[in-house]
């Protein structure tokens, strides 16, 4: 029955957590990694706009914010699910925008369709903003399964997570993602050093990997 | 790599917490559910055999325990998402059994391989022992509910859970489901008095419905 | 050293609980709340384009993701000290602004030092995006202490938060303002009609509040 | 009064914590457990028939379900007390006798008092479901304290449980032990290879050990 | 061995949870009603010094503090155990005191076995300071289960809590009980007029029971 | 309105976590924080009398066990601000000691209003109760910090703060210091040794530290 449904319902995704099932030292909520996309994705595009390339800020904001809200309906379906099959990945998709869909129609007025309908849309394409989400969504992939590894969690589960996320950033074409490689990744290498697992080695054998 | 991988990965279930997303007063695991269940078809069971029907406390043992083992591997798919449309819910059953039988391709030893896919299968068919099976599960979603409902919990998708369970179990022919109906649920009513909401109603009104 | 020190800091908001002390049902971290003003002021913004107002959305993103930020350095300092005295305030304000400059100097590249100046600094300025955050932020509040009345909560803290955050937010000249006063605050004043507490004469007073 | 109050109290135990007070990177509820154990000794018992051996499966199922239900009077009493002598044992051991004998005479209707009363006895008796229980009981000891020690958890009480689970089950004659130690340990202790703590020299010392 | 065993051993209390098992919307650590014991007892005590009474601060001090530190031993055994028989209350404290004894022996030193057997004994005795703690400890019992009904749990073994203390306080003989009566348990009533559950009459109804 | 309010006020200590935002294996509340400084400073007190130090044991109860009532104002201050300055520090003092007078002037009873101020006023001070106070308070810091640097915690946050606590320990001139860095320290270093951090070299640095 409106927006106060929309606004009620942003709530429910400081309950979703991610990664559900293994043990973690730290959970994290949709709301906060949802939150964390957003912050990287600002920086992400402020590397852009100084080597010259032109970002619309408004398309931006729409996509990393909104990026993870269809996980109210089908919540954070364990990723080896999503990638089980092409066909269940394309059915889980038409299920989320059919959802989405359903939603907006039952309670979005119909001034503001069109709008949720563009800010709920997949934003993941191929525009500078588009690449720059996928980025952003990935760093805070690394980022989580770093905090597990840097404190000694032996779930192969995170391994695989933070490899699997450096290997997709570095074949995105951006040149945050080259700051990234030259800049920040070494930082966060340089301090993972303590930890009992060896992410200097896994990062390099993920950097060195050939798709 | 053996039994080994199997008995380790029950812990994970005791992390996935059902119903994620809406607020509730009181968490449950799978785990915990899953217990739940096992103690009330024993004692569903107990009621079918003082009526003279015989019971497979074997095949009521494995299809109890391990009916939502599934879960480890594609987490708590909310309700709507599984009902969304039948297309949808038979493909997500046809992941489900391809992750278990994946799972038990790859960890459980030769020898065990045919028990695993027995134990694992889906158990809620025709026979005595499923259909208390699927009393029993229900059983635990009216208590949850019930639960909630009784704190003055306002959500309405607990009402509709608390509902439609009620719904499932009447429809089913045992004579535990009648014992349910004249002893048990009373009393649950009856605790249910001092609710903000009115369970005696939404129970009535339930076991009114019509298919 | 460097953007990794500002994305790994980052997470240390998701561990900051807004309100302290104080008895609640559920807890919001920094983060959740971050995303949720995020969301909240871009439907906000939209509201106000159509009513033809021009919205500069890289300053809307910059303001509303960035705007708690500094509670990493003072944490979630309560709200009755924060007015417990103009000097005090302006003395908070003052360490808050020194310690998050104070972090840009020791740890942001050259380069970005003026980029996250800007973007940290306060945004509640007398602009468009300004008020917009203003209004989005308080709008947190009336969610939050909303959730609390519904479910009986009784601390007066929650209805003094709901108050004033309502007091704030129609002293603000906005069209989403308009708006929300209208369509969205009557739904959430609907909603709350099962709660013990009178919520419909709390927000009936707070509209009737004369400055 | 009835049933009611029976399925009601299943509840109450996934509120209580298994090895109050100790640090624990990861809690275990007395519900969870239960179930745990009637996982393993599924998987025992399908051992114990590979060799021949024929299983009661509706003993099995009532003994390891309910095994730790008197916890509800009780609650986790902790090792060091239940062992400080035998006469507080066997005192304790009244005490909760007598309060799940009260909990029958008050709630449990007729009819069902004699199943209650068989389904709640203490089931580590010498038969081979007795014996499967108590195998599967301490394999979920030594499953909580493997977590433990793999994670670095240096408190002695995890070594102390680890150590005399172990020691417990190689005791006890039944071919799923032998099947464990041959087939399940050795796999624990690989996994365990990364820890901090030398897993496998404790193993090896719990395994040489005389009574 | 030493001091150090000891110090280390009381972060141990704020990990053991009062009241297990039954649902609360509020959890207490045995740390935090042992801080809160303490603080009141303080309170206590000015007032029994503004009578004229003669307090003894240095073995108040002891007793109050002190005064659950044995359940770090046997956790927080339930209330219905302790008092199930009083041949099973008196050997738990026995239990208690030879575990505290045995704690003392091995790892306290000799210099100072003889004030820590004097600090850890049971210090509920007719004192004026005895009876200080005694009336305090059972005053958290009326304030964390009057927190409780405060907020509609009806779980009944609250109301017999409060009830029970209530019924305890009255029967000692101090000034501070006289204080409590008429100036403090009445504010405590008129703040619980909100509640669902009628506090009100559950207050005069123990405060007009007859021993 | 009476000491009603000031005993309801204590349960809110149990819900401000110290050290917000930085990530830790266990969190511990002010309350319980509270408590384990009762506890040190009774036997720090001991000690000293065991050397013929006279104690005054009711101011000592009064300033240990209210030490950090404040913080229900002000929150947990995170120390980096704190110490920011000179000129803050002293205002947020004044802040705190405002909160506090204002607190006592609208709730306490004139009668008890001297005796709340006497026991809510900052008590470390250079007597040996003060001196005591302070030597618990950080003894706690040493115990919170050395509990994360024995699990791995490599936040760079509390090697600080062990560091910092040890250095102004061993500046305080009382017998129980002396026993501290004799007796307690060096078993608490020894039990540290599995650590992977290198607890034993941070002390002696910190024992080297010249002022």
């Amino acid at each position: 029955m409106g927006i106060h449904t929309y606004f009620r319902s942003l709530n429910d995704l400081e309950r979703i957590i991610r990664c559900p099932g293994k043990f973690k030292f730290e959970e994290h909520s949709v709301s906060a990694h949802s939150w964390k996309v957003v912050q990287y994705a600002k920086t992400l595009a402020d590397i852009e706009e100084q080597h010259g390339v032109s970002v619309d800020w408004k398309k931006l904001y729409e996509i990393t914010s909104s990026h993870d809200y269809g996980e109210i309906f089908i919540g954070d379906i364990k990723t080896p699910v999503k990638h089980y099959s092409m066909e269940l990945r394309s059915l889980l998709q038409q299920v989320e925008e059919g959802m989405i869909e359903h939603f907006i129609d039952e309670n979005i007025p119909e001034e503001f369709k069109a709008i949720f309908r563009r800010q709920l849309r997949e934003g993941k394409d191929s525009s500078v903003e588009g690449r720059i989400l996928e980025v952003a969504d990935k760093l805070d992939q690394v980022y989580e399964a770093f905090a597990e590894l840097q404190r000694g969690n032996t779930e192969k589960e995170f391994i695989v997570m933070y490899r699997q996320a450096i290997i997709k950033i570095k074949s995105i074409e951006l040149h945050c993602v080259d700051y990234f490689l030259e800049h920040i990744l070494p930082d966060l290498v340089h301090e993972g050093m303590l930890s009992p697992i060896d992410i200097k080695q896994i990062t390099e054998e993920a950097l060195a990997h050939q798709p």
